[in-house]
């Protein structure tokens, strides 16, 4: 998932009826009725049919989360590819991505004083580990990095914990890209003050004792210092502690590990075009997830959704004019090695993707869809998402696996739905299927199937 | 807090017009000016100050959990008791109660196969433990206890989990009514057909992987089997597994153990009537919790907002007529020792208990009370219910701690609170401050001191 705040500000700002106004509408007629019948036909499908919500726990229950270099990913892939083959579709292939290499080990985050008690963390992914021992220092709670400007002379040698609230005063989306300015620039901010590591309120928008992983990020000159997140609850009681003037003491203990780059594949199929087949449509989600829960949300139920909606065509014998490939990158969540290595390994026809969609905020109920690219690419995807049941399209930026490709001209397209909880589940053990809506997941397969299919079918590709 | 759905159908039957026609409201006509006027600055009094929800994270943060049997429990009182004489009240004392003493120990769960993982799981109060290596067994997974009977042929050297949904559909607490007699009967119903120990779904209505647990009990002649609650998250998951008929086994290890009893108190404190000191007006929490959490919620809000109610009383020179008593039961949680202690230290007493007062469905929104009593103490609560802001006085069944006393005659009531969040939390590690909202919590102070103020003051006590 990648932020994109100031995108989602851009397209509510913008005059809906200056871009109607301005922009070419021709292409909503050249949408025949055959192809208005077959994109009924593939929504009518997707609601009617439940297999994706079973092909979905089938995957998660089997192999658990799956994070870049573990083997749980790998023979997750091994065993899509396998269903995929059986599901009758063309071309299926894992392509080559080497990946980074993180593993957690084993982790814990001690409160010593005032009271002894085991806290409730979540190590940042990437983060270096502590010593065997752990590292025991008093901590100074921060509520911003200017705050911790202002108290720099006291961090030296100090435990950091940035207790920065998620806001739940703007849209789930907006609230994270500003919190999670602390997942990823904590270690770099506490180093610089001389602090011995780093914590962070976990970035979530809702908390039951569930800490949140996600990337951190170090510079590369400074001290890498080990960084965890603490659950909502956790921080904010040692955030009350030091306001009584309490001494906080935690002891941090982190086995973490970076391990040499790892092998991993896209997995790639397709239903091939009638007449252009060269010519290629785009959708998918990431099958890599953190380590906790069961990746469902994040992304599995958009991979299987990309996957059904492909699947569908196949069964239902519907086979547009352009090719359809459905991708599900690797490596989304901590290092995009997934959507760059796509990038490269298919630059020279990325001339020919008429449009790249990625889903990658959950399988909740779908509103519609952002669009990223021209204006008259804008009223192409308005104009087919009245067809595709998606009324609902806006300017914004596609989503993190497809980036690589946009910027190389490729006109996106990203999921948008009711992403209300998003933030209760993302990247802690929550993410479980439990989160899945077996109706709300099959309106987004059928949103992402409709969709995909006109633009593949249509006489002319998306302008760009 | 007591399970009353019975209570509660009960309530919701009755038509309102008849009760109100039946009985004598001449009650209400005794309420003064001058005790509307008090009424009316407790409450202001109450909405105006804060000072409670920083009282009750002081407690929380500094003692966190408050099992019976200890230590934590036992510096909280003795830190409420200090408090308290602070506060001005009068005849502050421990009242000493023996209690159950169980330890949790360590534990764990982890599914072996299909698939290695650890589980979300917690140990069930007053759980004999495993073994030290744990028990490693096949699982077989049932949705009830008819259920199991149909599979007892199965479930000889197995571990049984017992899978059975919180009901949806109807109010929480008559679901949790349902859903709590697997807690309470998983394991001798397991024990019954040969299985070597027992799981249960976390009773919640709604889970981010945080299981819950509460007392367990055994048959006194069948074998005790260790039992623990699984996430609901994780409950489903292996449910899903038997319906693929993969092969299940997990690995229980725990250390819990139950040790002689130990000593322990109920809190009292008092305003000393002006002119009927010996009667006595009743309110109060339970200030043991589960180990698990702070018990913010479950039950030191409650319990705080008993204490805050009579504080401001004494804070503000409203000196009632009759004594109000704040009454903090210990053991609430595994074994009502407190409730049944404070019976019989008061026996000779409780003639002269004009209420007995319980908040333990957590400092909520509150709606009003629930009456346990006459016909004639319903009306008469109804009409002290108007003053003090509690329009909704229904019948039903008081809580667990006053139960003893309820059961020798006197009336009881209960506050009722907007449950709709409570089971998320209850009895999980997500019982926390972070659930308790400073308003809520000022509602609930306020309309307990109005209400036993009033009924203190009132020349006639709550009619039996």
């Amino acid at each position: 998932m990648r932020i994109r705040f100031s995108a989602f500000l851009f397209a509510s700002c913008l005059p809906l009826a200056a871009i109607l106004s301005s922009t070419n509408l021709a292409s909503a007629q050249t949408i025949t009725d055959k192809q208005r019948a077959d994109a009924k036909r593939l929504i009518d499908a997707a609601l009617a049919d439940s297999s994706a919500w079973g092909r979905l726990a089938d995957l998660t229950d089997t192999f658990g989360s799956r994070l870049s270099g573990s083997k749980a990913l790998e023979d997750a892939i091994d065993w899509i590819l396998a269903q995929m083959k059986k599901d009758g579709l063309a071309n299926v292939r894992g392509e080559p991505v080497m990946v980074p290499h993180w593993v957690r080990g084993t982790e814990s985050a001690t409160l010593v004083t005032p009271r002894s008690t085991p806290l409730h963390m979540i190590g940042l992914g990437m983060s270096v580990g502590t010593p065997a021992n752990g590292i025991t220092a008093p901590v100074l709670v921060v509520d911003s990095f200017d705050d911790l400007q202002k108290h720099a002379a006291e961090a030296k040698g100090k435990i950091v914990l940035f207790d920065h609230p998620f806001p739940l005063d703007v849209a789930p989306m907006e609230g994270y890209s500003q919190a999670v300015a602390y997942r990823g620039g904590a270690p770099a901010a506490a180093a610089k003050v001389g602090a011995v590591a780093a914590l962070i309120r976990s970035v979530s928008s809702f908390s039951i004792q569930n800490p949140h992983t996600g990337s951190t990020r170090y510079d590369s000159t400074g001290t890498k210092l080990p960084v965890a997140a603490l659950s909502v609850e956790d921080a904010e009681m040692l955030h009350r502690m030091q306001r009584r003037g309490q001494k906080i003491t935690v002891n941090l203990k982190m086995s973490a590990q970076t391990l040499p780059d790892a092998p991993s594949r896209n997995v790639v199929a397709e239903v091939r075009g009638s007449e252009k087949p060269d010519e290629v449509v785009v959708l998918g989600g990431h099958i890599d997830s953190w380590d906790i829960g069961q990746g469902a949300m994040d992304d599995g139920g958009c991979s299987v959704a990309a996957w059904e909606a492909v699947r569908l065509m196949s069964k239902l014998g519907l086979t547009p004019k352009r090719t359809v490939r459905v991708v599900l990158w690797t490596n989304e969540e901590n290092g995009g090695r997934g959507g760059r290595g796509y990038r490269d390994a298919h630059m020279a026809e990325l001339p020919k993707h008429s449009v790249a969609m990625e889903c990658d905020n959950g399988v909740f109920k779908p509103l519609g869809f952002r669009f990223q690219g021209s204006a008259a690419g804008l009223e192409f995807a308005k104009a087919v998402g009245a067809i595709a049941g998606a009324s609902h399209i806006v300017s914004g930026e596609g989503e993190a696996d497809v980036g690589p490709i946009l910027q190389r001209g490729v006109p996106g397209l990203a999921l948008d739905v009711d992403d209300t909880k998003y933030f209760w589940y993302h990247h802690s053990s929550g993410d479980m299927m439990y989160v899945i809506d077996r109706h709300e997941l099959a309106q987004c397969i059928a949103m992402m199937a409709a969709m995909a299919y006109i633009i593949a079918d249509l006489d002319q590709p998306v302008p760009r």
